[in-house]
């Protein structure tokens, strides 16, 4: 195992392989769900697609970023992980690694911002992660995040931005292509592009001529304007509704997404909500605004996907039901 | 088929056996969806137990109601069949008997109250069913729909004090019970009792040392203080979030529960909206609130199940979201 780890750590600096991916999908396999893949006949009606989803949702910490934290903390060489991992992060990576450490008997420590929303702060908690609160500010969390690994010693795991966070995001399409052979199309939503370039590698692997599209809101298009670009051109202070996909690439996802994915296509808002409305009232699952980002675009005529096979990467399902709640039952 | 279809209708005039249910199942097999079995870990541990969820809200029309619908509506001899359906409903079963008449080529008639949610019209008139406005009143209701009858000569199909729905219903539990094996408990929610009575026919035949708990609104707690007493007590005007139960037991289901179920246990509003929140949390998926009442129950400290298999009954998943989505993404 340490061998293996260590080969790992080496390999790891190269953009990863579909093998890569399938080594990933072995290490990590004890410890993901295989989610299943669901279907239903009134979106394909409305979209005249055979639309098939990959229910990231259901997966541990309710997203697909346990995936790709599993496959990083699980790569760390012994030594390495015995002095724990760190991120910062308020969103579904945060739980990821805090539930990847526990599962690996090692601490995982998650700097997070003062204000960060409590239900985020719980999630953390539960999966055993220990918190150190900062300003709510990037300097902030970096300095602190800084001090932190200075302290312990701990190795720092990036959301998105590092091969083997890549690989393991890739595991979702891999899964995805072996429950539904032949398909033409593969969306997924992009922020930083951990799960667009890991889904874009696999795919392109399996099958050379599958189409790989990623999502954006228009409210936060760095992947469409640096891509058009040809240089990562990041958002500066996008408001969308999609909170997960704010951010913007990075040096190791944008050369994999130039090179490998066919189009970035972006939805409005109001095509989010009524994506997002369509999916819970239809399919009678949970998704979070960012994973109906990728079935919105085939809301928007810019995809001609007619009688055609699509996969659609529904990336997590953690939404804030609070006031749902507190007003429920009343008239 | 004819032949079939007229055995069936005399045999139907009797309480359904395992034999019957078996029969309605390859009936409505080519029809309903066959629904899965969810698991979850973390409501496994909230209540020790391990917890087995059969999604009818995955059902067609979104609610098991499209079994008893389906059953019934395949089982009228051809004649009969030809002269259309007709119920007075504004819940799942309109929409469930609309979908069904649909499959087999004839009329359904639904006699609804002018009142009735705009969501639920749409959804009647998307599967072709033919409304006819009544007043909001139950008198109104049985008027049209005698008129409607007089005029068409349509059949008129209960949505559950009918031996057929009830077969129909049955078929859930069947399902469940070969999905899952060695259930030591089956909870479902009760409220006229034809998806409580159906469960009990299949689970008790099929094991006999199965307990079947009947789940009820503590503001709608007629099958409940029937059982009691012995006797049908109708709930007089209950008031319950959970309003697909909000009828009372009829006098074909009330001695199918009175003889097989085990237990019926009663719960809070409070405790309904805890269940359906932790549901829509934990598991990602939707329900609606009569669907957490039987999750409700083992909120309640009332059943012991430490340690056992639970079944659990997901009736449906039909749940208006129009507020939410209307304040989506403010903050």
């Amino acid at each position: 195992m340490q061998q293996l780890n260590h080969q790992r750590k080496l390999t790891m600096n190269k953009r990863p392989t579909l093998a890569d991916i399938k080594e990933a999908h072995q290490r990590i396999r004890p410890h993901i769900h295989k989610t299943p893949v669901v279907t239903c006949n009134v979106l394909n009606e409305i979209t005249g697609a055979n639309l098939f989803f990959k229910c990231e949702n259901f997966q541990k910490v309710g997203a697909f970023k346990f995936r790709g934290a599993c496959n990083t903390v699980f790569s760390l060489a012994e030594k390495e992980a015995n002095r724990g991992v760190v991120t910062h992060s308020s969103g579904n990576h945060a739980a990821a690694l805090a539930l990847a450490a526990r599962k690996r008997g090692i601490t995982a420590r998650i700097v997070m911002p003062s204000n960060a929303p409590p239900v985020k702060i719980e999630a953390v908690k539960h999966y055993g992660g220990i918190i150190t609160f900062c300003e709510p500010t990037l300097a902030s969390r970096e300095t602190t995040a800084a001090k932190v690994i200075e302290q312990t010693g701990a190795t720092m795991i990036h959301p998105f931005n590092d091969h083997r966070i890549i690989a393991g995001q890739g595991t979702a399409a891999l899964e995805l292509m072996e429950q539904v052979t032949d398909l033409d199309y593969v969306l997924a939503p992009v922020g930083g592009g951990g799960l667009l370039s890991g889904t874009a590698i696999t795919a392109k692997a399996l099958k050379s001529r599958i189409k790989v599209i990623g999502c954006e809101p228009k409210h936060a298009d760095d992947a469409y304007r640096s891509i058009k670009a040809g240089r990562i051109i990041p958002s500066d202070n996008p408001n969308t509704i999609a909170d997960g996909l704010k951010t913007s690439l990075g040096d190791k996802t944008f050369p994999i997404i130039r090179e490998l994915v066919d189009d970035i296509i972006l939805v409005t808002e109001e095509q989010i909500i009524t994506a997002m409305r369509l999916i819970f009232e239809r399919m009678k699952i949970i998704v979070e605004p960012s994973s109906a980002v990728a079935f919105a675009v085939l809301l928007t005529q810019n995809l001609n996907v007619a009688g055609k096979k699509v996969g659609i990467i529904i990336s997590g399902g953690n939404v804030d039901f609070s006031r749902f709640f507190e007003g429920f039952g009343d008239n």
